[in-house]
């Protein structure tokens, strides 16, 4: 399908793709850049690329696809340093992919530097990850079953976004379209929020008395509830300032239920309380049934 | 070392400690009562305890150990139930155990229906146990490796102390003793909040558009966040009750927390926000390193 594969960011999901892909036979030649150097010559010992490239202008020269995979941050960078290299709205290529986390920022970065956005550019989000980052973590198989969402804009090519979604088909997983308004309100729900809500948890816990008594006395649930703040806090910054305004509707909406929790343990109020507690009861009981029926459905 | 063991609420807790000590050749019989006959006819026919009683009068009668393994908010009844069977402060027996997840509560409640604390009390508290309830979910070895806090008071007698203490050894667990009070305001920071949370993100989530669409989107994260909430709600209402005076301590620093990532995300303060992720996320590492320090230790 795609002659020349040039993967930006060769980190832990760039480099599961890449893996994946070369493995499947998607791509013929699939080319790794990186500024961090470690991380390039890593990749290329683990044969997660076919060959790296030290420059930018090099490694994007005869690709006919390219994917970008570096934190949400980072991306507005990625479209300067492209154009800088010659890149233009009307290059030769298939598409061009990244797959952050957030789609409406960094549709509005790439239009800024481009003028407007450019038909062979896909936004994409795989709904898949693990806490640790880098290429050493890599992995086969990390998308199979999974969902990916693209959110094309009107001028994105139907091309585009057919040549993307067969490389996620490749892959096993299940790409779909929405809008990235659509896309940003559901994971900022979904996602964003459980994670700040995490990071603030430990924040709090931290700064109460005798931290490592708590560490040294807590079970599985902590364990398994904080397990989100194993990623770089880095990459979550970014995620949390590119799409605050979807996130501080949703944590309004947390704080509100917080106060009511609050103010029924306050009055010692056991009938708001149940009534409380039993309807998240029965909403985590849907969430299970509704990834128990995705992964029937995969 | 125990003749005849009384189990009084034969759910996953008191079905797993009888399941094993039975194995283990710990006691000679165990008897078991529950208010729910089904639950009892289950524990016989998985041979959880040798046999059951349909009064608790009958069940505890010969008995030289007790142990109740009920809600935190049932225990008062339980109280005066074996009150009005004829236990007094100067009975025969090893010791009475309860397995609450909450310590004040359970013990004012017994000093104020017997009296005074009565010597053979042992309040203890298994920091393990899963996400299921009921005693089709008893099983061995829950309690190997596990930390069990014990928090005897001044009138309790360091005998039953001690064979409360070999009981859990011999389940392969590792008991130790604290006040009450320390363990309340520990077990609320690690393990309650975390709780009150967890309910209260699904309840917020429940509440704006479309959960069916959040819930078919979310990933592993959002699943290992809130597996908490399976649990059933009752319990976790009796806990936040009986334990609100420190959860509402520790919840007041969680939303300090939250309100300072919420005006860094107001601000987009990518640098405030930077500095709470990263101490969360070292926080994070901490804990883990504990947690593992705790099972190399086991």
């Amino acid at each position: 399908m795609i002659h020349r594969l040039c993967v930006i960011g060769v980190g832990m999901i760039g480099g599961s793709i890449a893996l994946e892909l070369a493995r499947r036979g998607f791509c013929h030649e699939i080319v790794g850049y990186d500024r961090d150097i470690h991380a390039l010559e890593l990749a290329c010992r683990r044969e997660v690329i076919h060959r790296s490239e030290a420059r930018l202008k090099d490694a994007i020269d005869g690709a006919d696809a390219l994917l970008v995979a570096v934190p949400v941050g980072a991306m507005r960078q990625v479209w300067q340093e492209l154009l800088e290299c010659g890149l233009r709205c009307d290059a030769a290529i298939k598409f061009l992919m990244d797959v952050g986390s957030v789609k409406q920022s960094v549709i509005a970065d790439i239009r800024q530097v481009f003028g407007e956005v450019p038909s062979w550019y896909v936004p994409a989000h795989p709904i898949a990850g693990i806490e640790h980052n880098g290429v050493e973590h890599a992995q086969q198989d990390l998308f199979v079953g999974k969902r990916v969402i693209l959110t094309p804009v009107e001028s994105t090519s139907s091309e585009a976004v057919k040549t993307a979604s067969r490389l996620w088909e490749a892959l096993g997983a299940y790409p779909e379209s929405m809008s990235a308004v659509r896309h940003d309100k559901m994971l900022a729900a979904s996602s964003h929020l459980p994670h700040v809500i995490a990071y603030g948890l430990l924040y709090a816990l931290d700064s109460i008395d005798e931290p490592e008594v708590w560490a040294r006395f807590s079970g599985g649930g902590l364990r398994d509830f904080t397990r989100v703040c194993a990623t770089d806090p880095t990459m979550w910054r970014d995620i949390c300032v590119s799409n605050r305004l979807p996130i501080l509707d949703v944590l309004r909406v947390f704080e509100t239920s917080l106060s009511q929790m609050r103010e029924a343990m306050e009055a010692s109020n056991a009938d708001d309380l149940q009534r409380i507690l039993y309807r998240a009861h029965q909403a985590r009981n849907r969430l299970v049934g509704a990834q128990t029926d995705q992964s029937q459905a995969s």
